[in-house]
């Protein structure tokens, strides 16, 4: 007799275990239930739809080959019954079977399972101030809203928004608004930076400096505390803790959560943070029943610890080895890295593994480098600097995470996937170090940016190089009577140097060229705690390193160098 | 004492461990020596040099920062003593002292070290037709030979050119030649593809479409027989086995071949094909000598085999390596894996690990995935297709090897550098499957190429999907009647199988579209085989499936589908 399976969610993890199972075990009669009327859509592409760079929403509902997935096209071409509009009201675990509701009639029907999925997806965290209820505030958790969202924008209703929440569906939602709709826009996030948990501040400062260059205005460290009312139901402003914001519009992109009520109800085993659990089969404790997708937790395979991880990508992954293993295919799933990149207007971000702040919080003895590379070769005509930090553990040498920043296009993705895989084995910063990327001139310098920044975390670790780091770099600049005894020493181009002597005076900022340094040295105060400065930080390397060996020991390079404040989120630059 | 340390070659791997020496150990006295003018230059460049996106020759000598990297920048910022236009004459290993000449005065000197290391690199193999000799003929093997050539360009002596040899920087130069000056350019190539050793036939016959595409002829299967004379001592002409080139330019593009004469007359250990022999420390058989750099030979970290991999990326982590040896840091390079990206026109082609063909002479029971999805999620406006041929070994389901091609940017570079970190550690299907490559709607579809690739091949590992290849397959359609069984069924949509079926005739070509097999299947015939074929491959996949569980056990799917051969070189194909 066929296997029954009944698959509860049908966005991304449901459809692709569904159809996985159906191609696995052709014989398998499966039940695909959503209490949505709009099924296996692009959830990722709603800010790309609200911008118009996706011109119809069925758009995001169509296959690659342009057909509509539908309940009729998951009935016809994959076989697998399809019921929309349908809520899965509870499970009888003894029984196998669950109870769902048409919501369109409120008949209500069993349905008996032999292997169940919960496909069950995320739901955005509304935070708790007052007038999230009123017309004109939106999530963005499905495209029904993104549907309304974009009707009012191109209605003309919307002059004014503003973005509650700094993530990456708030980033992307802000730059939609701005970029093609002309909407003011601006982004409140109570953290002290964008993307929490995804990148560190240095990264987060690229970002917000870029955004404000266009046109997106971004307030840090300020909590909405009320949404305003017009007194007629419509929201028409934003209140924090600093200021009050016109907006036509409100987004609430305060974060995502699993939705595991169902599991919970039927005594399923979920975690504190309200995540499924499971195991890598994708079994959760009842081993007939599986769950997949945002609503389960997985393992970080770098801390070992658990995490959630909402990402179609991921969804998409945990579906397949759901499914493999529903049709009797032993497949594991072993958890997971974090790879994550984003389009912010002309920039592209990326990170993977930990941050800087996350694995400190993890117990690690973390330590970054900062770097500030060009990202081909140097002659070729296309070449740009990215940024990047490399988290590493000082204690194991393990590499714990990555970061970059960019021009928009595929380079920074191209450098988080060469170092996602290894990442999540254990890789040290020597194995970084000597990661093969590929090279030619239109696409990279010879020492890639990975390797190039491995090879600081190696001077790093191996105590060849000493650092300031850019957040206490930039303290001291705000006021720099804190450490009177620190002296800049600039190995750049006279030309460069001269402008921010001109500025901080000849006492505080010294200039003496990179290859003059080895003649010259001698002039140099060696009473004073010398900042060598230059572009990237690799001259600055070298200079400490021969400095050192000279008697001058007393100097810390500046990590990142002048290009990384260049982009940073700075007014004191000179020029 | 400090240790006195002598570098012979200044192009890539000898400067980076002259300087990473010095960096370690400043006390060390080093001594780099070249029997050129010019030294640590990017030779990868030289391509762009030539087409001009590099203006001036010594840009490729500057440093990021702009300064020119002679033999006083390495004095005066490196602290590194530099010879240029000096020849090692002899190694007097027993003394350990070099003797050198200096080429313009012919002084000879000895120089004394206590450790050397070879960075000879590599000299190009010119292949013994007649007329090598004559004006007019060049290799790319230095930056001299780039500005004659550019130099001859320039002054409108250039009005066809032939560049005999179709690997990488034949077909950089050829692209430099016609797209920036019009010249007339051929490529000849005596094997049946371009690219040989680093892509298979599918992936090269879509470069030579497209270099076609771009006015760039190539010949394949043709080799040189010799270079005509115009009775003056200039070329002026190619034959090859099948006819005559007219050309003021031939560019000699047969390969590299390592430099190892010295160390062979020194007797260090040489392997059969002249590559210096060193171990993971990049000592050679005197453990006092080191070699880097394109001299040596590496072990592939796939086959287990010794492979040369002349490229500028490997050279300068090998001379960081050598040079953390030498100055008494223990460091290792296990090898490589042969990542490779080149630029052709508005393509981008890039392989890593293994080929098919390589794979099968090696011994492994290899098969292959070829698969063409879009690049990143498809509703986004900037989509498009790029080919993909993962290369894995039945018998292990280890992945051998990955080459793709698409549009030129980042987006191949970044699956093959989200490939080949793995490869090396023996990663299976599996892994790749669930290789965590980062994702965003505007770089990626939610299943990543690299992943997809993976699926296909665990599909053929486990039986549950039978293809008929692209040679194969493009060999039936030349000739029809070789297999009268062999029925078409197109699962596109009918319009898209029109004109196949006006082509080839309703009893070759049956159109019964995807979405309605599962209805009318039994409207096909059951004696003939039949050859399911849909635009990427999926969908055929899923109909085979399908059909086989309905007893139509007769098919094969057409893998790659028509988007592989729509950027093929084929002539065949209906509109």
């Amino acid at each position: 007799m066929s296997m029954k399976v009944v698959v509860v969610g049908a966005v991304a993890a449901g459809p692709k275990a569904a159809v996985r199972i159906k191609r696995v075990d052709p014989s398998a009669q499966i039940v695909l239930i959503d209490q949505d009327s709009l099924i296996s859509y692009g959830g990722c592409g709603i800010p790309y739809y609200v911008s118009g760079d996706v011109a119809d929403e069925n758009d995001l509902r169509k296959t690659s080959f342009h057909m509509l997935r539908d309940e009729f096209f998951f009935e016809k071409a994959k076989g697998v019954t399809t019921m929309t509009s349908t809520r899965v009201l509870s499970i009888d675990r003894t029984n196998k079977s669950v109870l769902v509701e048409k919501l369109k009639t409120g008949e209500q029907e069993e349905i008996s399972y032999d292997k169940l999925l919960l496909a069950t997806g995320s739901e955005p965290i509304v935070i708790p101030i007052p007038g999230v209820e009123l017309d004109g505030v939106f999530t963005i958790s499905d495209l029904h809203k993104a549907i309304a969202i974009k009707e009012r924008i191109a209605k003309g209703l919307v002059g004014k928004a503003v973005v509650i929440g700094g993530g990456a569906i708030g980033i992307e939602m802000a730059e939609a608004l701005k970029d093609l709709w002309g909407v003011e826009t601006s982004i409140v996030e109570f953290q002290n930076q964008l993307l929490p948990n995804l990148v560190d501040w240095e990264m987060s400062e690229i970002l917000v400096r870029h955004l404000r260059d266009n046109d997106v205005e971004v307030f840090l460290s300020e909590g909405a505390t009320e949404i305003i009312s017009d007194g007629d139901g419509k929201a028409c402003g934003v209140k924090t803790n600093n200021r009050t914001l016109d907006a036509d519009l409100i987004i609430l992109a305060t974060g995502v959560k699993p939705r595991s009520s169902l599991a919970s109800a039927t005594g399923l085993h979920v975690s504190a943070t309200g995540a499924v659990v499971v195991n890598e089969r994708m079994q959760t404790s009842d081993p007939d029943i599986y769950a997949a997708g945002d609503c389960v937790e997985i393992t970080h395979l770098v801390s070992g610890q658990k995490f959630f991880a909402p990402l179609g990508s991921l969804a998409n992954k945990q579906g397949r080895v759901a499914g493999d293993n529903i049709a009797g295919v032993p497949s594991t799933f072993k958890g997971g890295v974090g790879s994550f990149i984003m389009k912010a207007f002309d920039m592209s971000i990326g990170s993977v593994g930990l941050t800087f702040h996350g694995a400190k919080n993890s117990g690690y003895d973390a330590d970054i480098s900062l770097t500030s590379p060009i990202d081909r070769a140097h002659f070729f005509p296309t070449q740009a600097i990215a940024c990047f930090l490399l988290i590493f553990d000082r204690r194991t040498r393990r590499v714990l995470g990555m970061q970059g920043v960019g021009p928009m296009g595929d380079g920074i993705l191209a450098r988080i996937n060469g170092a996602a895989p290894l990442l999540g084995e254990g890789a040290t910063i020597e194995e970084f170090a000597n990661i093969e990327l590929a090279y030619a001139p239109p696409f990279s310098a010879a020492i890639d940016s990975v390797n190039a920044a491995a090879y600081v975390a190696e001077n790093l670790c191996d105590d060849r190089l000493r650092k300031i780091n850019m957040p206490e770099y930039l303290k001291f600049i705000d006021d720099l009577d804190t450490e009177p005894d620190w002296v800049m020493l600039d190995v750049r181009h006279e030309k460069q140097a001269q402008p921010f002597i001109d500025k901080f005076g000849p006492q505080r900022w010294l200039s003496l060229p990179y290859e003059q340094v080895r003649d010259r040295y001698q002039e140099l105060p060696q009473d004073k705690t010398l900042i060598i400065i230059c572009n990237a930080g690799s001259r600055s390397y070298e200079i400490q390193r021969f400095l050192d060996h000279v008697g001058y020991e007393n100097s810390l390079v500046l990590a990142g160098g002048i290009n990384v404040i260049k982009r940073m989120n700075v007014d004191w630059l000179p020029e």
